[in-house]
């Protein structure tokens, strides 16, 4: 089952999509929002299912269906926490601005708590005043979970994964070494981040989804150039379910809460940090490690952050090459600078 | 204007309290609950005002306020970012762990990101399995914001405040050390905080609400023992405006945003960290503070962090002694270790 929100108010307006994102049918008289179906899942959901299978049989006609017209499929959720599983991207990161990774990063999963209370849509400009920030994309994939309790196990944990969604986390690399300084975490380095058109029950995924992960390449483009085509399942150090069990060691989770798993990257072939994908390698989901790439080649970055006018598009296929989630795909615009001053 | 939100399924019940905090009457027929009156405050408010002159002249029978059949007024809120604007408790908790306060401390406003999902009651244990992890109260003051533009000033951050709580940002000390040494924040040692009882417009706090700080002493129990009676307007190096303008550098907030302020602290009067009540003070509104003064004059710590069973009481009161936002009230109860195992 395939689900969106078609943007409409603060909370958006649920739709059921068809397998193939062409067609989609109003949920309104189900949950008129996903959040409204996350709080009673297991009524709300069968329900669903029962009008996506009518939708996929004809018996439903539905309308076109235009990832354009989306928001993110949670508008704004009640918790936004990612993960880091793919210590590779850490490593590299780490060693671009000169930090050690310590053991403990290879057992113990990173996870910061990110702005939850609005989200860009998928095609949303990634408004931001200053190009100097430093402004990078990071592909990630990312779940939507049902109530978790407190301590719940890795297998607790899985069972509660309902949705799975790709995501841009949106990072401002120039503010993040002041930011991590502070020993707050990332707050003003984390400007809203933005989600797929579509978020997929695991049980649709088919095959690809196995032992908390999904095992399918994400694509990444910079500007039309492809950029990163790494394999989610692949060098993912921690699972969905570690993650989840993670963010409930000292709290309960509620239903609706995102979890994401960082920056999906994939080590070379012999180990080292892997090659661009014009030279035959998978690429990466941040400009961010290929900056480093550079740095170790020549001494130095070459490849800019984002500048205005730039676009990041982020999609998923599925093994006949069809399009799973729709596409994130955004612009840098810069913002105006606000119209009174302090 | 007073608000409150009765313990009811995921997002509680609106209702309008009276000043004295005796008498409460539905909201319903306006807006179900607090966070659909902040979607459309400006069209809600005045009618929740109307409500409110109704109850204030009897016109309006209401029932009688029970506090303890409050849930947080957000159950659970798309945002609550805490920052620590009272710079002394920053540079005594640091001390305590031997860490330095960078000059820029004073200046540029600390803040992080909080989990928002599932907030506690004002009257709910605080229930997490070790007491080894250290737990402590953290008294704060919080707002209640509508929405507020990408890189909004100080003034305009102080014209979308909404609402004032008080807070109890539970904290977990001896987690602190390592999730700050990750580098990604507070995470896991920050569980879900409680708010008071009852909301409260800042027109309603007259003369006490001022340059975004509210100036009266934020009492606070250990026990049933006086523990600390800071001023809340004295010492906040950054008021709620300068905090809001902060969180909102680098996105827009969304109505129904929740900022804290910190930890209220105040110097003592020959400019060092203060005496305890007992001894003449104003004392503490954590119990980390308190150990530092501790750890100053013999060499180590003596008060213990929470116990399981210990209680701990936060609340406010007005010139003529009376409740403003009633108060939080809570035991630490140790939790069931999971049922199952990873």
């Amino acid at each position: 089952m395939k689900l969106a929100s078609l943007a409409d108010g603060r909370d958006g307006r649920l739709v059921v999509v068809s397998a193939d994102l062409r067609r989609a049918v109003d949920a309104g008289p189900i949950a008129p929002t996903l959040q409204a179906a996350l709080d009673r899942w297991a009524e709300v959901a069968p329900r669903l299912q029962e009008l996506s299978d009518r939708l996929a049989s004809g018996t439903e006609a539905g309308f076109a269906f235009d990832a354009a017209a989306c928001a993110s499929p949670l508008p704004r959720a009640f918790q936004w926490a990612d993960g880091s599983a793919y210590v590779n991207h850490v490593e590299l990161v780490r060693r671009a601005r000169g930090a050690e990774l310590p053991a403990s990063f290879w057992t113990d999963p990173l996870m910061y708590q990110g702005g939850s209370d609005a989200f860009l849509g998928p095609h949303d400009p990634i408004t931001l005043p200053d190009p100097e920030w430093g402004v990078d994309f990071e592909g990630e994939i990312a779940v939507i979970i049902d109530d978790v309790p407190l301590g719940a196990s890795r297998t607790e944990a899985l069972k509660a994964i309902r949705l799975v969604m790709l995501c841009n986390d949106v990072s401002l690399r120039n503010l993040i070494p002041g930011e991590l300084a502070k020993g707050f975490g990332f707050f003003q380095s984390k400007p809203a981040s933005a989600f797929s058109p579509v978020a997929v029950t695991p049980e649709a995924l088919g095959p690809a989804w196995q032992d908390g992960r999904l095992h399918l390449p994400l694509h990444s483009w910079l500007n039309g150039v492809a950029f990163g085509k790494p394999d989610a399942g692949l060098d993912m150090t921690f699972d969905f379910g570690t993650l989840i069990a993670h963010a409930a060691r000292s709290r309960r989770l509620s239903a609706g809460t995102i979890i994401g798993s960082g920056t999906v990257s994939n080590r070379g072939e012999d180990g080292g940090p892997g090659r661009r994908v014009d030279e035959g390698g998978v690429g990466y989901s941040c400009i961010a490690e290929l900056r480093m790439i550079e740095t170790i080649q020549t001494g130095k970055p070459a490849t800019p952050f984002m500048q205005p006018g730039d676009t990041v598009r982020i999609e998923m296929f599925d093994g006949e090459g069809r399009s799973i989630f729709g596409a994130i795909d955004q612009r840098f615009l810069p913002a105006d600078p606000p119209e009174t001053a302090a």
